[in-house]
């Protein structure tokens, strides 16, 4: 193997399961196109958390830094990666500039810093999606958008040299106002959700759409959201009943709908996808 | 009775429990100092809802614009107020203004409405709280505030001058950025919350921290973390780790504990509470 893309994995969340890693090394052993180099840090565990945050930031930073790395893939979601997701973003290092970086759900958080900060960012797969029913297509779609760019690997949606962006609609909801919020000027903006009510959806749609700073996207297109649970009494509308309600409330293009969500078929959104 | 004060019960949220407003009237005419009006509007129901939006708008404006009517007081709480907060505080009708507006909860969303708009609102116990363990203080507490001004009824830190607010901390991170958001500047900020896993009021605190707007308060003060639903795994720090772990990164002195909660035992914290 010469040459071979040298992608990282750090866990800026929760830890990864051994077997999910691997699983996924396997199959990039069998491609043969990448190295894949699976930090320690993905198996610490404290608390809720793949290490405490000294640990995660250090493996992220660690990775950043260093010039032989050319992609650093997010191992998994969870929660906690708003916790270093500024400390990571500041003072960067030049080879931080020089890599993509791959994840959703949680990872939202590093994806907002990260864009903020003017690294290459993209929304799909993690590491630990190989768990997943049909979860070895999600490893590949992410690989092969990783090594070699390939457009099969993209939301059937996105327009080259039209800004995207695609976030977890609960992170999103809590990144707004804080130091990591991204510039939403111009983007179509996907959004999807897992195991919330329709009333916390319909509250974070309240609060996404009520921001001025979102205002200013060129639209909102909706993905999955997956596994909603019951609402007693039902809630009396539908995930894209309320999407496309605050969307007309807060004057935002409702753009119809994204391949992208919690579950194998999440396709990939890069935020700044290349003129081809 | 002569000139007992008038206290009209809306639901801008969720349904009122017939079983509850009867306890409730009942307790007000054993009390013979105050007329309790409830709106019809507080039995509708619309799945979520007490009534669509157009319903439990126009209730709420009515008794606002009615000159009789001395203080508003939310029936329940639930998910909803959100929904018509900024119509509700638009051109205010005068009699608006002469009146005190009490619940919390989902309430909060109007809390912060109308205290952005100069009305005197205050965080306290509901109509629908009778129906809690040891519910009938809550409503006495209410009542002693509303009629009477009762200094027992008051959250206990409270002092005299220093402007205070209250919110539900999931509902004060939903509202963070939107045209609702009230001015935080120099108040003293009681939050609570119910049945949110930890991680949920880590990253809410994040949020609500990461605000500016918020940075401008003088401290935060923590009331009850009601019902948290178990991690798993454990998360690894309690609910007043997290807190003070947030203001410290953030620079708000934290003030410690406040007398209030989903319970009831919650205290009331009138936003402006005048100098006796």
């Amino acid at each position: 193997m010469m040459d071979a893309m040298k992608i990282a994995v750090v866990a800026p969340s929760c830890t990864l399961r051994p077997e999910a890693a691997d699983a996924v090394a396997a199959i990039v052993d069998a491609r043969g196109d990448a190295e894949l180099v699976i930090h320690p840090q993905c198996f610490l565990s404290d608390g809720h958390f793949a290490g405490p945050d000294e640990a995660r930031l250090a493996a992220l930073r660690d990775v950043m830094a260093d010039d032989s790395v050319d992609a650093v893939w997010f191992a998994r979601g969870g929660y906690g990666s708003n916790r270093i997701a500024e400390a990571a973003a500041a003072d960067l290092p030049p080879p931080a500039r020089a890599k993509t970086y791959l994840g959703y759900s949680d990872a939202g958080f590093l994806l907002a810093a990260f864009d903020k900060a003017g690294l290459s960012v993209a929304h799909g797969p993690l590491v630990q999606d190989i768990a997943r029913t049909g979860g070895e297509a999600a490893i590949h779609r992410a690989l092969d958008w990783l090594v070699r760019r390939d457009g099969g690997s993209l939301e059937p949606g996105l327009k080259a040299g039209q800004r995207s962006m695609a976030f977890n609609l609960t992170v999103l909801s809590n990144l707004i106002g804080t130091p990591i919020e991204p510039d939403f000027t111009g983007a179509e903006l996907l959004i999807e959700d897992v195991a919330e009510h329709e009333y916390r959806i319909d509250r974070a749609m309240f609060h996404v759409t009520g921001s001025p700073a979102v205002r200013r996207v060129a639209s909102i297109r909706m993905g999955r959201m997956n596994d909603i649970p019951e609402n007693d009494p039902e809630f009396g509308s539908d995930a894209e009943s309320i999407i496309r309600d605050w969307c007309e409330r807060s004057g935002i293009p409702f753009g119809g709908a994204a391949d992208i969500g919690h579950d194998a078929g999440n396709r990939v959104v890069p935020f700044d996808l290349p003129r081809i």
